[in-house]
Formats: C-alpha cells, sequence, structure tokens
C-alpha cells in the first residue's frame, strides 16, 4: 500500500501537477463540527456566532410575519399539579422540573429556537413510554419527542410548553446477529456508542454523522438522516429493518423485524422514517449494518471548473467503483473561510474547486492500486490541478476536516443564512452562482460545499449582522430557483419548524394534504411535536 | 484474469479437493425459469405441472373453507354498456372485451387463480389512468391492476369480474441522467428491457429477477421485488426515489422526484411500495441505478454441512467484501431433482449443500485474485469440499442454471406446495429439517433452496397428486415454525389472494388494523385489487 502512494506521490512530482507537500498541520481535528451533517458533539457547546443578535424562533414571543416563525400555540392542555404527581408515580427522579436543568433541552444546538417547556420525561422504557403518551393523549397534552437535540431545523426542542418526551435513558443494545449483521437497541442509543461497539466486532453502522458523539439513533431515523456514508449505503429507508413505535394514543406498535426481507401487507415502519416524531414516538431500531472495510483512503484534489469537478465524479464513479464512499466538494470561498477564521492551511495549491474522495473496501492493494489508476487518469487529461492522498489516521483525519469544519468556520464568518438543497447533480453549483450575482456585495460572503455524489449542496451565505434585507433578497429567491429545477428545499436536514411553511416549493398540494391526513389518522389530536413538518395552513 | 483462475485450478488439483472437470452441458440455459424470483420470462407459457389435477383459487367456485380460497365477491358493481361505451371512448381500440383476448390476462401464470374479467383496459397515460379510476371509483366498479402478470401469490389477477388495468402500453422511458444514474420511466416497461437500455450507457438496475422478460417495473415497485441483486443493492424502499401514483379517486398523486435526498416531509412514495396493488396504481416510477460491473466471476461450491455452509458465507463476506454480489445455496435433494428431471449434471461431486456465489467488481484482476485468496481460504480450512469456477458468460449461465432452474424441476416432481420463508439466516436449513421428519414418507420431496445472503428460503414439497391431508400436515405448521422465529411468511413474493389470511404470522393484529386504516383512506371503497394483501376479517 505504502508503496503505491509513494508511486503516486513520485506521479505527482513528475507531473508537475501536485504540490510537494504532504502532511497537514496538526491543529486541525476531524469530524468536529459539520452542522450540515446533522449537528455537533456536544449540543450544549458555547459557540457563540452571532447569536445576541439573532431572533429566535421563540414561540414566547409569538406569531410573525416570517413562514419560519412560530404560529399561535394551540389549544392544548396546560400541565398541572395532577399531570406532575402521575409522571412522578411512572418516572421517580426522571420527572425533571428544575428549569436550569431543563435549559438545554429547551434550545436547540443552533440557539434558534427557544421552547418553555416546565417538565423533561426521562423514560428507560417502552412500556413507560406508552404511559406517558396514553396520559398525554387523554389529557390533550403536547409532547416534543427529543434524541440528542442536534437538529438543525428547529424539530427537536419544543416551541411553546410541550413537554418534552428525552430518549437519553433509552440506551440498551438488546441484539446484534454477528452473521447477518443485523442489530437491535433501544431508540435513546448514541450513534457513536452504537459505531464503537460494531467496530469491536468487525462491522459499522451505515450512516455516519458529524453529530454522532451526541445524536440518537432513534432521532437519526425520525429525521431520516443522510450523511457521510449514504452514497454508499444508501438511505434509512433501505437499511432500517424494523422499528418500535409508540402510537399518540400510547399504543405500541411493534414492527421491530430483524429481517432483509419481510413482504407481509404495508410496510409500515417507512410512515415513522423521516416523519420527525410528529406520527409517532421511536423506542427502538432494527438496522443492517455493513461490514468494517479493512481498508480506508483519502484523497483532496482540486479542479479549475465545476465541470471538470463532474467530470471527475463521473470517472472516479467508474473507476473506483465499489470502493468509492464519499465524494465530497467544497468551493474557493470555502477555503478562504477555512484559512481565515481557523487558520487551517490548504493542503494544496489555491483551485476554485476542492474535493474529498473516500474509498472503503475489504483490499488495501486492491484499494490502493484503483486509486493510483484513478488518479493518473485525472491528472493526464487535466480534470485535476492539485491533490494529495492520506492512507495513514491522523492524516485521513486531517483531510476530512477541510471539507468537515466549514460549517464552522462560517460561523465565525458572520450571521449565517443556511439552505440544504437537493438538486439534479449537475445544477448544484449554478445556485451557487446565481446566488452570489443576485445579491451582489450584500452578502459577505456565498459559499457552496456539500454531498456531490448525493446531487446534495449546502448554500450558506453571511452577513455581519442579521439583516432583514438581505433576507428578503435570499428567501424566496433560493426556494424558487429550486423549485424550478425540480429540487427539495429540505436534502437531508427536515423540515422541523423553521422550514415547515415552504413544502410546497418540493412537494404537491394533494402530497401534502394526504401528509395532513396521515397526521389525522395517526394523531388525532395533534399532540405529537406540533407546530413541526407540516405547514400550519393544514392546522 | 485466465492466470488467476488457472492457478485457481491447479490448486483445486494441488489439494485434491476440486472436481477435474470445469465445463458444463450446454443444455443449460440460464436464468430461465426462477418462479421463485416472480415468475418466468413467458407468464402463458404451456408448463403443465399437474395444473389439471389442481383446484385453481376462483372466486366462480365460490368460497371454500381453505385461508388461502377466494372469499365471497363484494357487492362491487357489474359492467354495463354505458361503462364500455365510457371506456371505449377513452381507449378507442384498447377496451378489449373479447374473452379469447382475456384469457391470458384472467390466469396467472402458476395457473393457480383464474379470474372471470370481461374487459381489460390498456392505457397508454397517467391522464387515462387518471380518468378510468375516476369513474370505476364513482360507479364501484372493482379493478384489478396488473404489470406482467408473473406473481406467485395470485396478487396480479382479478378474482371475480375485476376490471383489468394493464400497464403494458405504458412502456415509455422517460429520462436518464447519465452522470447520477437516475432512470424515470412509465410503469409498464418491462424489467429486460430497462435493463438492456442501461446497459448500453454503462448502467443497471439495480434489481434482476427471472422473470425480467415480462414483469414490469411497476409490478416490481408495488410488490417490492426482491430477486438476485437485493443482497448488493439493497431493496426497493432504498433504490426507488419517487413514484406517480394515480389514487382510487382518480387524482394523481406526483411523487416522481428524481433526487437521491429529499426530506420535505413524509416520504409518501413507501406507502405504494409492496402495497400490491391495494392503494394506488403506480404509472411511473424513478429509480438509482448501479454502474455496470466490469467484471462477472461465478463459483460453484460444495458443503458437507449447513454449518459449513454459514462459515463459508460469513468467510466469503469477509474477504469478497465489497464484490459479493450473490451467495445462493440448494440441498442436495434439488441437485437430485436437476438431474433426474432436467438432465443436468453435477457439476461438481456430490454434497449435501450447493453454493452459488457471483462476484461483480469494477477490476477484473482484483476481483480474480479475492476470489482466489478466497476460495483458498475456504478450501485449506476445509469449509468446502469441492467446487468450480466461472469467468465466460455461458459457464457462468450455466452455472447459475443449477440455482435458477429448482423451480423448473420441481414442476416436474408433482404437485407443488411453495413457501417463500424469510428467517433468521442460521435457523432457514433448520426448517426443511424439520419438515422432512414431520412429513416422513407423506411428501415425495422435500427440498430447500434460496438466497442465503437475505435469510430468504424457499421451501417446496411435492407430492405426486394434490393431497389435502399432505397439506394439513404442511400447514399451518410451516406458518406457526415461522412465527416462532420471528420469521416472515412472505419474504420477497407478497401476500396476494392466496397469502393474505397468513398475515398475522409474521404481524401484529395492531399493525394488520393500522394497514386497514390506511387502505380505508386511500381507497375508501376498496376497489382497488379487491381480495388481496388484507385479511378477510378486516373487510
Amino acid at each position: 500500500m505504502a508503496a503505491i502512494f509513494q508511486r503516486t506521490l513520485r506521479l505527482r512530482k513528475a507531473l508537475g501537477y501536485l504540490s510537494p507537500h504532504s502532511t497537514f498541520s496538526s491543529t486541525a481535528t476531524a469530524r468536529l463540527s459539520p452542522v450540515d451533517h446533522l449537528g455537533p458533539s456536544l449540543p450544549t457547546a458555547s459557540w457563540q456566532f452571532g447569536v445576541c443578535c439573532r431572533k429566535l424562533h421563540t414561540g414566547a414571543d409569538g406569531p410573525s410575519q416570517s413562514p419560519a416563525a412560530a404560529p399561535d400555540r394551540l389549544p392544548f392542555s396546560r400541565i398541572t399539579q395532577e399531570d406532575l404527581e402521575f409522571f412522578r408515580k411512572i418516572l421517580p427522579d426522571r420527572t425533571i422540573t428544575d428549569p436550569d436543568l431543563l435549559e438545554s433541552n429547551n434550545v436547540d444546538w443552533l440557539k434558534s429556537v427557544r421552547g418553555s417547556s416546565e417538565v423533561l420525561l426521562r423514560p428507560q422504557t417502552t412500556e413507560e413510554v406508552s404511559q406517558i403518551l396514553k396520559h398525554c393523549n387523554s389529557r390533550n397534552l403536547a409532547v416534543n419527542p427529543q434524541g440528542g437535540n442536534t437538529g438543525l431545523v428547529g424539530g427537536s426542542v419544543p416551541v411553546y410548553d410541550e413537554i418534552i418526551l428525552s430518549t437519553a435513558l433509552m440506551n440498551n443494545i438488546l441484539t446484534f446477529d454477528s452473521i447477518s449483521g443485523i442489530l437491535t437497541c433501544q431508540a435513546g442509543c448514541v450513534l457513536e456508542n452504537l459505531s464503537l461497539y460494531l467496530e469491536e466486532r468487525d462491522y459499522i453502522m451505515p450512516l455516519d454523522l458529524g453529530a454522532k458523539g451526541s445524536c440518537h439513533i432513534g432521532g437519526n431515523v425520525a429525521t431520516n438522516a443522510g450523511g457521510l456514508r449514504l452514497l454508499r449505503y444508501g438511505s434509512l429507508h433501505g437499511t432500517v429493518l424494523g422499528l418500535e413505535v409508540v402510537m399518540a394514543d400510547g399504543r405500541v406498535l411493534d414492527c421491530l423485524a430483524k429481517l432483509r426481507k419481510d413482504n407481509t401487507g404495508y410496510d409500515l415502519k417507512q410512515l415513522f422514517i423521516g416523519s420527525e416524531g410528529t406520527l409517532g414516538v421511536i423506542t427502538a431500531v432494527s438496522i443492517l449494518c455493513p461490514r468494517k472495510p479493512k481498508s480506508v483512503n483519502v484523497v483532496f484534489l482540486g479542479c479549475e471548473t465545476f465541470e471538470q469537478l463532474l467530470k471527475t465524479f463521473q470517472l472516479c464513479r467508474g473507476m473506483l467503483g465499489e470502493i468509492l464512499s464519499a465524494f465530497e466538494f467544497l468551493d474557493s470561498e470555502c477555503m478562504r473561510l477555512l484559512n481565515t477564521h481557523l487558520k487551517l492551511p490548504n493542503p494544496i495549491s489555491d483551485c476554485p474547486f476542492y474535493v474529498v474522495i473516500e474509498t472503503s473496501g475489504s483490499d488495501p492493494t486492491h484499494d490502493g492500486e484503483k486509486l493510483h489508476n484513478f488518479l493518473e487518469e485525472a491528472m493526464m487529461s487535466s480534470l485535476v490541478s492539485d491533490g494529495t492522498v492520506a492512507t495513514e489516521d491522523s492524516k485521513i483525519k486531517a483531510l476530512w476536516s477541510m471539507r468537515e469544519r466549514v460549517t464552522e468556520a462560517l460561523t465565525h464568518d458572520g450571521f449565517p443564512y443556511k439552505y440544504d438543497i437537493s438538486l439534479p447533480v449537475e445544477r448544484i453549483y449554478q445556485l451557487v452562482t446565481d446566488m452570489r450575482e443576485h445579491l451582489g456585495d450584500r452578502a459577505k460572503s456565498v459559499v457552496g460545499y456539500g454531498h456531490v455524489g448525493d446531487g446534495n449542496l449546502h448554500l450558506n451565505i453571511t452577513s455581519p449582522a442579521k439583516d432583514a434585507a438581505l433576507l428578503a433578497a435570499i428567501e424566496p429567491f433560493v426556494y424558487e430557483w429550486t423549485a424550478k429545477c425540480s429540487g427539495s428545499v429540505s436534502a437531508e436536514h427536515g423540515l422541523g419548524l423553521k422550514k415547515r411553511n415552504y413544502i410546497y416549493y418540493s412537494k404537491p398540494r394533494q402530497a401534502v394534504a394526504l401528509m395532513g391526513n396521515l397526521k389525522a389518522m395517526l394523531d388525532p389530536k395533534g399532540i405529537l411535536n406540533p407546530y413541526k413538518t407540516l405547514p400550519d395552513n393544514l392546522k
């Protein structure tokens, strides 16, 4: 393997394309803060990216004209002493009412939405969740199901005084079948803990997110989290094999199959994947896990144009084939922010576009050869103008950090406007270019990065401070542009509170109406995560 | 590549494990008739496997006591001259009432279910389907949506006089994006035609079935077809990106997204995947297609015990990793039937169990090396006792036919009782052993084969003629055994008419009740594919 990369390095010098260095600043730390993958490791981290000057989407302030703002409080009951006594009977020591202890559960990680819940419930079992929901439903008390609270669209926190139902103590692994690779666990298992458990058994989770240190698998499923491995292992609609769900009225729906195939009737679990806790509370998950790759490589490349970047993607898919596990990009504006705010040096020479390619395979020699052949072809055909490779873990992390710390760099740049857009892959950068032209000098920075392999652009815009005129210039421009290309206004983040009213840009009225019917059927009183996912005009 | 397999052949001789021959009888033809993968190439083929002595599940004969028999006709309207005039106005020359022309649409491929429909409609557009359903819903006329009519559970034909709504003329490819690999097409495209179209563009369909020459992609999606590539590319719940569906009342639900990621609201298309035409009529499909592999190899191995076969599977997953694309098995009873009825010679020496392993990769040399290393390890550790390899297309087909023609061989053996069971992979053969012991000499043959990689057993039992006592010995034994292991009584075939009342062996009442609610919500009059999928006691 080493020999192959020696050859690659020699090739770089021989071809005169690649920069001579191949090591990175040790200040880079990998996967620390990619909020574009559902938040950070520490949801209560003290990142203060202009939060003081930001208007929170808080219910307490009442409604505003923005489609993202909270609607009026719905006529749910208010919690009483009798309710608290009931909860304390079921959950002694796990019914939390201390405002200080509730603080981090009332505010989302971005500090953009703040609720005013007065009670946090921490059940340990499905039966406890069932009793809680049965009570809440009969009492018409609204409930906010909460996992790791790492979401980015205000879906994971209460908007008003909803009871917070946390899965934090539902963190047991139930079974693992080392032949099939099927894992079952409670919904509150932290993704990273599951990954560590599996890695000891020569398996990995089929999803990986920057937020893995905090996010819960139940929350991942409820939000249909995408992340870094989707290109290779597909979406949770394919890898989740079973779910146990507590319905709004407390009934337990057992669809926790541990089978790869089951065509007995409608696949009910699919309803709950991506429904953001509005149709039921996921209490346990069964998921198909891939074998742990024996070999992982990362390449960082530079391209002169986005067209060349797309051609590189095509070449890469053909030549790396089954070992390709990620194809990510960032633009030169992202690189400028990484340099300026995080002092991360560019590992290669300056280019308009940068690509991070990861391979995961079962044979280090074969993987190295495939990568070498691909790099040779990409350089010979002038698709890439510079690049460097990493096989050691620390260097792999350093290269990944160039992609993953863009979000962190943005928080230092000013007040951020964040968009998570899905488009036909050949269009994804045009939106950045058009937005830049459209905004002119009104924005401080307009940057694009994301998952090329999934057609998923993270478009971020910053301004020195919150700027209503700038927002009015961005929206609905960004949504209309996306709709014109039949794109999605939320590729992987979901709709939550903040994006719920933009649903019509990506879904026809007929479909949204049917979603409303499903909600009415499964949660007739609307107690589950109200104000989220569905637009106000359905309620 | 050739050199590698020379080495493998040498290895076989040196180790004294493998038989010296490596060629096969040219009489073998591949993938002709694997009804376990949803039927044959020709649904009206003249296979006469004891059909004369079989009681058809026909509505015309009225109800019987078997849970598989047709229930009483529901009080739908009878078709009138006015209805026919309406249809002829929309579909001139495509409203078929000639009984001879209707014959093949009224009977399923297994000739086990016969309806008595008097009209076959062949729309070409979604708008036509919409008009038809709007009319049928308002008139309370039942409709049987039909694709290639290759299903095995009586789901694809009418039970009484339901109007047959065929997708056969909805066979246009709409778009193909050669960068993302996303194909959109009408529902009536034949799977094999899509495969041919894609192969010219260096892509493949993510599913492959024996019935590919006849089955429609819309039917594949409606039945959540499994097949030969599921192990590698996952289920249709992951690969189908969008659907266009006409609802029971004629409204068109446009969820035909061409995006890998879209988290804007509930994923409605999932409802229709595997719902067997009972919730809506799929009119167009958007699907993610993998790149065409540059290298395909097939190995046929023999194992002394099923435990060794499972260990071989484990070793194979570890050593072949990302290039493993199929791991199938058959037992010695299957081999006996292949020898006896189809004169197919055993390509290796006699063993209790046989395995077909397929690799698909992007580098023939790498794939050959991986395969060689795996075979060496498997033989050295005595997991396999004999084997042969194929790299040429004709030999690959010959080896595949040993697995795929088992179903055909069974049809020559007697009256077949067919079960498509999903189980934890380590249990799948125990069911065959237990059934054999349970039936003693009452059965002619009891054979097991199927998709080890998916935990999917095809258990088949034959008797000289239809035998009520034998059936009573098999059922509910087979379903109770499966339920005890938390398995599925229909892994990939669906429930259709024949299995609808067995749903409770694999799904709790709570789940089935919710399915009934979904049906009532989406098709309040129950006109779509009545008598299918859901149990009678819900209706």
